[in-house]
């Protein structure tokens, strides 16, 4: 295919007619190559999010991406692995607490996760406030890991869809991150790249969710299922809610915590919810439980302690001090705690989630910039939530502040202007839908 | 304005909401810089072909692009200048033909003309096929012209609208030539750059147009007098014909013949009759003439040769050898001339005058790269043109060749593959429409 192609295809694709597999693929390949350079590849990217795709280009995108790179096929090298994915929010630490618990049940699940980039946190900047964490594992560690603890999550390696790292970093700088067949394929690339036995997925939805409204998390769900018909991972996804943080704690060092302290039995009854759900659909679609059974695995494995001994494990196979489980002062710890009370008595009515995942960011718990560094003890604890009574003067939330020196009033302040106390809002459930 | 805004303005104009003009300012300010790169220009360019512009976004844009160099403002230099704009076609040489004619008249005119590119012949190639004709002018040499000869064309300098040159060459290499406000932009920043007292506009409709559709046609008329409003410049529309080729000559020594012909008296009627149009309204657009003495006027300086006079001084102003009105040997010499036949009788019905143009191109009259080098020598002569009742056997076109030795054969074959032969075709005029 010649250069005039490149521009008939442009073309095309302007015009809102669909393009062919072959030319998708044409396109992907001389763009991963250096061939077709990043100012056709930024005005196809447009056009799609515009225009839209098809089933069929999506799915042929989201292979074009995948065949990239390496392709691990993990589902042949086990009987069975779950893999699981996360549209990300404010305090999602579902991850981490699933992991070990699913494996104390018996089923191995591996995860290549991302860092944190926007309002929301990343699974590995978390687990890196974890001293000696390593989640940076080549193929064969990651392996050992599956072997050793039965679960592993780590940065996705280099070598896995090269071509969804170069068009994201463009997406990024393009206004093109908000389209539902570029997310699918940048998502379920790098999914399928890794090749699981089955796939859940936790799609979000709120106002701390990348899809706001249920309607485009819905949409977004069905998009990613649909892409991987046909790739042998079973996939199914759960709508759960971001409306409001999820549990207390949003950082990471502090996430941590909340993650052991749902592994004791003790946690937010939120983050054990959504990560049960969850965690029933993997069991179930191991095979080895049906839906009863599997609750019963999930109860008994906490019950037992098995699930947190399980965690200890984990964190030994990938080099952090399994120690932390039972020593918290072992994690960073907040320089300073500044207290946010109610300005009057009523009902949160609203947290704007969003705002609230931007508030923690800028305290130095996420990036803002791609090389930001994260400041592991900075972060909030959401003792009060959505649809809390609050009096007058109760302590609402606490801002913790890590290497960064800040004014207090002035972030209350801020604190204060995305949370709203009125009336009692109306009841939202934390599962929202199963679809598969 | 950071990075930040130029992200959220690509987001902003994917979801199809209208830009401010600043911020349209700031980034046609820095592409032409260079602090925007490529990459974003091009996701620019592709939502705007897509979602396309406001009237208001539309004058910004053509404002932004004109300020991003020289301005001439030449109706301050002059009591009155026209200048003249066509889209281009097949034989279309308008221009050419009406230089002289309208100087001839007392009315002064200039272009800041372009070189052939696609299916469409360069006024600038044709002249440049008259011996010594020097089409690039500086500023004070285009003056100079004007007062000497009343009328020069010239290609666009280094200093006009940088802005276009740089996004025009980035439009053709990501599939966004096609878009209203695009090519708006792109026309009128050179224009109203120049700043002439009237421009007079040769829209095309047709299979050889730029634009086929009549309504698109018209859309486009409409789009570049509203973007020259307020600007200073009047600036009137004609909507002709570009269904079949325009005269008998496509080429570039050809058309120069074809061009003195018409001034002789005894070119093309459809060539003459488009060419009067135009000249028509610009002498009434001067205030010097109406209707009927502009008629009158154009009659008398054909009749009368001072029109042929005219275009003597006129090639000679530039640098040209005059006496090619007299002796046409001066002009490069087809080595071959190829009869093609009326394979059968009937009326031409249609000639795909797209096809027919890059027929043309191809000899090598044209361009299909930008560095390509013309033949001046090569093209055709349509001896007849849609319309026409022929007999079978009878020669209904030459082809000329230049330097290259092609196939006589399968040059046949091609030229009829886009000649239809069959029913009289439904009468078209070739003044449709005149817009103000």
């Amino acid at each position: 295919m010649s250069d005039y192609s490149v521009y008939e295809l442009l073309n095309r694709k302007r015009r809102g007619a669909p393009l062919e597999p072959r030319e998708i693929e044409f396109f992907i390949d001389g763009y991963t190559r250096g061939t077709i350079p990043d100012y056709q590849m930024s005005a196809l990217l447009m056009a799609i999010a515009i225009n839209g795709m098809t089933g069929t280009e999506m799915a042929t995108l989201t292979q074009a991406m995948l065949r990239s790179g390496e392709q691990w096929h993990l589902r042949d090298s086990y009987d069975f692995i779950a893999d699981k994915h996360s549209t990300g929010g404010v305090g999602d630490k579902v991850s981490l607490v699933l992991s070990p618990w699913v494996a104390a049940c018996g089923v191995k699940i591996g995860m290549l996760s991302g860092r944190g980039l926007g309002h929301t946190g990343g699974t590995l900047d978390k687990l890196e406030a974890i001293p000696g964490f390593n989640a940076r594992l080549s193929r064969e560690e990651f392996e050992r890991c599956v072997n050793d603890a039965f679960c592993v999550i780590s940065t996705s390696t280099e070598g896995i869809a090269p071509a969804d790292k170069k068009i994201y970093a463009l997406r990024d700088v393009t206004g093109t991150v908000e389209s539902l067949p570029l997310i699918t394929a940048s998502i379920m690339s790098k999914k399928l790249a890794m090749g699981a036995s089955a796939l859940i997925l936790d799609v979000k939805t709120g106002s701390g969710a990348f899809m706001r409204k249920y309607q485009d998390s819905k949409a977004l769900a069905q998009s990613l299922i649909a892409a991987a018909e046909g790739s042998g991972t079973k996939v199914e996804a759960l709508i759960t809610d971001m409306d409001r943080p999820l549990g207390v704690a949003a950082g990471n060092a502090n996430e941590i915590i909340e993650t052991i302290e749902v592994l004791k039995g003790h946690g937010p009854a939120d983050v054990e919810e959504v990560t049960r759900a969850q965690g029933e659909r993997i069991l179930v679609m191991s095979g080895r439980y049906d839906e009863a059974s599997a609750r019963e695995a999930l109860d008994e494995a906490l019950r037992s302690g098995r699930a947190l001994e399980q965690a200890r494990k984990w964190i030994a196979a990938q080099g952090g001090n399994p120690e932390v489980v039972d020593n918290y002062a072992l994690l960073a710890q907040p320089s300073t705690t500044i207290d946010v009370k109610a300005p009057r008595s009523g009902v949160i009515s609203a947290i704007d989630t969003y705002q609230a995942g931007m508030f923690t960011v800028d305290l130095g718990a996420g990036r803002k910039k791609a090389d930001d560094e994260i400041d592991y003890a900075a972060g909030v604890m959401f003792d009060r939530n959505t649809g809390d009574e609050v009096r007058a003067g109760d302590v609402i939330a606490r801002i913790q502040l890590g290497k960064k020196e800040r004014d207090a009033e002035e972030l209350r302040a801020k604190f204060l202007s995305f949370v709203e106390i009125g009336e009692a809002p109306a009841g939202r459930p934390m599962v929202h839908e199963h679809l598969r």
